[in-house]
């Protein structure tokens, strides 16, 4: 990879994002029933290769029974309000009415309640009861705190998940978080990040988790790189992701999901993802868009509500549609936004490409068109 | 062609479009009125390098034959209102007035009418009628269906077009359009496209069309790059057709069409298109803005009505001068949008370029200029 | 230079664009009264090097004056409305007072009275009067037409004016003007342009100009890149010429002066255009600004008012301060708009460069800095 | 470094502005506790790597305190309104409430009043009377004239600072300021700039300056830029003096401290350029956001009452949040632009850095990430 030199004694590699590339149609065209886009997680198979954020306004549990019904994975997240608060939703609903700067310290005040571990039990039994996978997210920082809660609960699939996370982290006092431990004793599967690099992506794999969630600083409602200067283009992230699961599997005979999260808002932005590596997907603000989100018009991740450095602004979101339409379809909206599976299908079909291993290998232009 | 490394594994060409070139003046000039724009399509010569897109909303029996008396050639779609209802004029006229996303919901119910074969025979033969050259469009999977119909209707040219269109479809299930035979047993010329890149413009070529369309996801209405993240930068597609035009040519000794499709919104645009190798344009908006256009104030084009997956929301135009100012003037508006054939011979004139081949070898250069 | 592949066969140059460079200053500086920004066209000296284009909106006969009293050139357009009327004031108030597309229809109107050659000879003598130099323009298919009118009434500098002018204009009918022999037959020191190539400049220089126009579609109220799609990068334009310049002075011992034309809208652009090797600029949006301006709050150029293929809108400027202001200061806007020639000074004191000639080795960046 | 050709015979670098880049995490993390932050400025340690810029709008002597108080360094501007005027406030209040154009013109008039040697003896005093680090800013024009001045009052840390400042000024009048014996000859620490180069940032370091101030036409309220066409973009800049820092630190064995100016907006800005190479940020327009800001609404930097080149107009900021809030946090607000300090730990420990100088070595990425 190329470096290019900044400045006096310093390089940098040159990054591209999913907004700067399209997907070049090959001579070969396919039809869109022939595509297949199902993926597996550990012993768990999905027809869609799209998991939902463990944002609050995306996850609640009703909505994750509703999205496993659809053939996706959804994410609780087990620190959120659903384990602060037996019903958030007159929260959720009080935080979309508000508007601007204030938004935040309110944010932060309901926030501040104590995560209550029965609530976890709760809410993972309450999804398992519908016989949808659970899946729920921890942050690094809590997870050995919550393991005992969320394992007795059940759990199917578990998350750890900060703005970063590494395979090595080196702390002073305290005792931190050793992943690879921490992971190999567990009974279920991990999936962890996020990272954006080849050789962390690399690293988290080699901890024993099943999937590495690849994209930092991506998120339509992250503010990593406004507040933090942190950040790498999601193509080039993805595709070194995707290179390094290539030298795990060569020198382990595993194959470790690489799961693209954030700066993915439509239909295209999904199979340009998977065209640079991705075998799936993390989204939160096109699924805060469904009639059915917590959410209630309003979209934040995990970072807005940070007690000393909140991190990205709520978001106001229409909800348009259901997560039927948003997710299976059809579709009744023109932009993108709807039936996200029928257009990563269609896209790949145009290309010629029947599963998303190969469409993985789609030919890529960088350059951004027509600028209107 | 230099390929950049987007990540571990993933390299990718960059490609330009139009709107990042300018034509570089030679040092010579020439007289307008020395300047040759006319080409030939088979048997067929027109003076004007402009084909109408077959949408709807600019391609009526009226506007057809209007556009062939001004020396270029409309193409009427087919599977389009005209060949489903009897007076599509007042359902444009009602979407005409339907704002932001409940359009597409009713333009997808206008458009669940079924096509009447009756009715394609009316169009090309009230076109035909009045002396024009016909031309109408069809989708590859409705090709083959709908032959009979347009051939005993007496059609002169027609157009096979889809988003994407490859020479090698490929279907697990039911019979694919075999576009080599079909178009070789077709006793008139047949146009093709879309497609973008050298590969798929020659494998196209080589089925016997006479046309290549060249282009994806560059026109106004087009949501293919959001819906679908299925693209290519025009002024690269331009050029790498016209590369596989040049062996074509070479081994067969036929010289196929390049028609650019889409990101032609100016007369700029189509000197820009030319430049880069087309042989014509084929345009929709620009002619959606005709006073005598059945858009009425609206345009969009054919993906906006798919029943599944609708891509491009109709977009507001506003009907400002005729068809005459708009293809060959006297222009009395100074943005480029009237007079599109008078401001390619101007272009070619003051470049000293006499002729729409020798005006492909037109120097380029890539920057934008002045940034507002 | 390098020359990037845009497509298969087709290649083009990168080019650069005055807002895409900053000067970065030396490790010496200067005192601003140290600094010379004079100039020489001919026998001519001006304490600035800066000439009002030849816009009906910036150069009457009285803004003409007002100009040489203030040390900089002003050229009166032989065959604009100064020309053409008696009193045009009330003609361009009315313009002024039109606002989108129906402006163009009125100003062809206006323009299609016919020029009288007894007004070129009574403006020329006019300014003569107030002893300012007398500087007008014509376009090439014009000069030899209004020849002996203009240069019995005494004119001292022609400018032969055109989007693109060449050396080398070839027409199979009428009588092309031959740039070579009508300059060297004329009596006084003619400038010609536009051009923006090397070769075309060069070509020009070798006409036995004493001055080349460079700049094509880079004014402010130029549609000439949306409309033709024609154009070049200022920055390198500017530096093609200055390259010229250096091989027709090593030829032939003659230094032609390298005038830059458009996007110099504020001090720093004159500052940029200089290091990149411009003896002098002409400008036109920036003094329209003037309280004096005949435009009375709107700007356009010649190619606005083009019977069959206008080209640029009129721009409304805001009259905001007086010619002196605006050229020689001191300023009280703090947006570069006023004191040009005192920006510049500074400018070149900052980078520590003497003369005009000097600062053409000014070290150039390239890149935005900071976007906001 | 690469040069690009950006016409004949005239190449330029390309810069890097922060915007264009990002900083990548490693594959390490660590503790914020254990990240360290603060710097030192010859004998004076801060825990805060920020200094508040010599603008009126966002030090006063009361700010300057508080600024101490938080661990950063406060500039007073010594040729500021602080030393005009008794009470500068309703003058700044005046002005705040002043919108366009016309503020300029008002503050030239306020600004025209004459500097008071005693005030800026008072100043100081008072400054010093709080227990605080005193700092102050002069002009090259005016360092001598007031040096017994602020030398008698007790300053303890000069700035000499102006748009460009050159360790070597040529002048063919008056008695041009040496730098290099001012600076030796003082009893106290110099910070001098600004300065964009590798050559002229070391030219600087070897006046002896204790550190050196980076960053011509970057920051929010300059319009160095426009008006003058000079600048560099940031990120280049810093990276070059760093790696003159490396040079004068090998020749001498002295350490020079490089401080970045302009640009620097929120948190991750700060982050940005200390991984490019900078010690600490000068920075204005962030503070002026303070509730106590003595701009009380407006900001605007030095050059903006210019009596013949203004440079800047006012901006108006909304003052949002305490001093505190803003530099130490916690914050309050989701944006970046509070916690500046807490957001540059933060950011280090996600990328495994321990101290300022470690960070130096941070992996960056070229490359804007997702649009929008």
């Amino acid at each position: 990879m190329a470096e290019i030199e900044i400045g006096s004694g310093k390089s940098a590699r040159r990054g591209f994002g999913l907004d700067e590339i399209s997907i070049v149609p090959s001579r070969r065209t396919r039809d869109p029933e022939d595509v297949n886009i199902s993926w597996r997680l550990d012993a768990f198979d999905f027809d869609l290769p799209i998991i939902a954020a463990p944002a609050d306004t995306v996850v609640s549990p009703s909505t994750a029974i509703a999205i496993d019904q659809l053939g996706a994975l959804a994410t609780l997240n087990l620190e959120g309000l659903w384990t602060r608060y037996e019903d958030p939703m007159p929260l959720l609903k009080e935080i979309a009415a508000l508007k601007g700067i204030g938004a935040t310290k309110r944010i932060q005040e309901i926030y501040a309640e104590p995560i209550k571990p029965e609530l976890i039990t709760a809410r993972i039994e309450q999804i398992a009861a519908s016989g949808a996978i659970t899946c729920g997210s921890v942050t690094p920082q809590h997870a050995a705190r919550y393991a005992p809660t969320f394992m007795a609960a059940g759990l199917n699939v578990l998350v750890i998940m900060g703005t970063v996370v590494s395979a090595e982290h080196v702390a002073k006092g305290g005792e931190p978080l050793n992943l690879k431990s921490f992971i190999r004793e567990l009974d279920i599967p991990v999936v962890v990040g996020g990272c954006a690099s080849f050789q962390a992506a690399l690293h988290l794999m080699r901890t024993g988790a099943v999937g590495v969630l690849v994209g930092v600083g991506e998120g339509v409602s992250s503010a990593t790189r406004s507040v933090l200067g942190i950040g790498a283009p999601q193509a080039t992230a993805l595709a070194d992701a995707a290179g390094a699961r290539s030298q795990h599997l060569e020198e382990t005979g595993v194959y470790v999901q690489v799961i693209g999260q954030g700066g993915t808002r439509r239909g295209g932005d999904i199979a340009k993802a998977i065209a640079c590596g991705a075998d799936a997907i993390m989204m939160g603000a096109p699924l805060a868009r469904a009639i059915e989100a917590p959410g209630q018009g309003v979209h934040f991740g995990p970072d807005a509500s940070n007690q000393s450095l909140p991190r990205g602004l709520p978001v106001v979101v229409e909800q348009h549609a259901s997560l039927e339409e948003i997710l299976t379809g059809p579709a009744h909206f023109a932009d993108g936004s709807t039936d996200l599976s029928g257009a990563l299908r269609a896209a790949m079909a145009l290309c010629g490409y029947a599963s998303i291993r190969e469409f993985h290998k789609a030919e890529i232009v960088l350059g951004s068109g027509r600028s209107s």
